[in-house]
């Protein structure tokens, strides 16, 4: 039985539209038939949120690994996580059975679903969410043990991440909401199902597995020399194909798809890696 | 005679555009047939531009009027704007002749150029653009007059902005500096055949004239009720007729043009004015 259920938005300050989810069932109540679960709203960083920042001194969505909830660090988003292991987990011996964090990203990435783990509880969630949205995309980053990540949807017994773009910083897209609220609805209404123990016979779906981070190339002084080339801005799990332009260079040249497989590339120029020098991640296709 | 020419980037740090075609200038030079020209290539705001913030302390571009620079206020961006003053100005009595200040919006507003006055030289100007780059926009701010206005680009003799989008902050999206380029070197173009008086003759050009802002709608609480129409995103320019829909409210209803005649939306959902909670400025179509 999923019990309790944390719906939560302002884990970035400047993302808005989990943000004004969660504003909007605080005030409207949820949708009448999503009323028997236990579902908190939480806005997770509100001093970011104000600021309208992704964070005021830490990403707050790297703040929950088993290392950092032991020996916090002394900043903000570190106080922050403590109290919300405190309040949805704590991590590993959560009683949230399900935390939902929603996010945005510059990126064309659409909505979607970020799975942590291949257990069949969340296989069937895509499922089940794919064939609800058929346009979602579902993405699997199971490249370490759930508990290592340091996501704050971890803290609870379940969690997952909704991640829906392109939208800026800052603003609030109808079309990017309208996503963000069909994709929250699809995963609750799944619990809704499971709690009946009706959830249907499911197709299998398709999913990307996460690569590795591909990075701008950098001159000695550690500026760039190219940017994301127009073939692929845009171009979100699309396939890559080996030889397809990635970057054009600032002397005109461009720079070709070097690896010998196709990848599908996501989180193509996100505002928010600009510091960390990411240009994309790739994946891999995988059927769920 | 144009014979000093400011073309600055970083008056918002974020605003990575014109940080990037002052670096590659700067990098590999200006275009041959531009060299004839005194060309200053300048970034405003280095902290600014280090934090991947618009501003540190009060937005630069409106730091330039003539009360602030007579009682600067104490902060990072008053004190910057009072060295740019020197270095290109006096406002008012500037050696430089004509300041380009090249900005990004997330708004879809394609290139756009702005200008400030409707002499001679500005109307020679919009329309050689326009010849040069038939999808640029024109963009007319002479509420006030000249001098009255905050913007960086009013400490030079002449100055006009490149605003150019849509490109989220802290992105550089090729599209965008494409167009950048193409809108810089059509005003250097036009600069080198002014000096050169071979401006050929020119037909007039539509161009928009800012009207006023509108602001989204709130509640008692200060908190908005409403986000940007589907039909009116990225909609910058088109010309937005009475009745059609502006607002979609949170509770559903949608919200539709009051005016009683047509405007010409701009900056449309720009992030910038997120605090301000300005939703788009209106224009009027114009003929220079």
């Amino acid at each position: 039985m999923i019990n309790s259920i944390a719906l939560v938005g302002a884990t970035h300050g400047n993302e808005l539209s989990g943000i004004q989810l969660v504003k909007n069932w605080r005030q409207s109540g949820l949708p009448e038939r999503f009323r028997p679960l236990n579902v908190n709203l939480l806005l997770a960083n509100q001093a970011a949120m104000q600021a309208n920042v992704r964070f005021v001194e830490q990403d707050l969505n790297r703040q929950f690994t088993p290392a950092n909830l032991t020996s916090p660090a002394d900043n903000l988003e570190s106080h922050l996580a403590i109290g919300l292991n405190s309040q949805l987990g704590p991590k590993g011996n959560a009683h949230t059975d399900l935390v939902i964090d929603v996010h945005n990203t510059t990126s064309s990435m659409g909505a979607t679903l970020i799975i942590l783990q291949l257990d069949e509880f969340h296989i069937q969630l895509a499922r089940f969410v794919k064939q609800a949205m058929p346009e979602a995309n579902i993405l699997v980053e199971d490249e370490k043990p759930y508990e290592e990540h340091g996501y704050l949807c971890t803290v609870g017994k379940r969690g997952v991440m909704i991640e829906v773009g392109a939208q800026p910083q800052g603003v609030l897209r109808e079309d990017v909401y309208q996503l963000t609220l069909t994709m929250a609805e699809a995963i609750l209404d799944f619990c809704v199902c499971r709690n009946q123990q009706s959830v249907p016979a499911l197709p299998a779906c398709e999913a990307f597995r996460l690569g590795e981070n591909i990075h701008f190339p950098l001159d000695d002084n550690g500026e760039r020399t190219a940017m994301i080339h127009h073939h692929l801005q845009d171009a979100d799990f699309v396939p890559l194909m080996p030889g397809q332009p990635v970057f054009r260079s600032f002397d005109g040249s461009d720079i070709n798809w070097w690896g010998d497989t196709p990848t599908y590339p996501h989180f193509i120029n996100e505002a928010a890696y600009h510091k960390l020098h990411v240009a994309f991640a790739t994946a891999d296709l995988i059927t769920l």
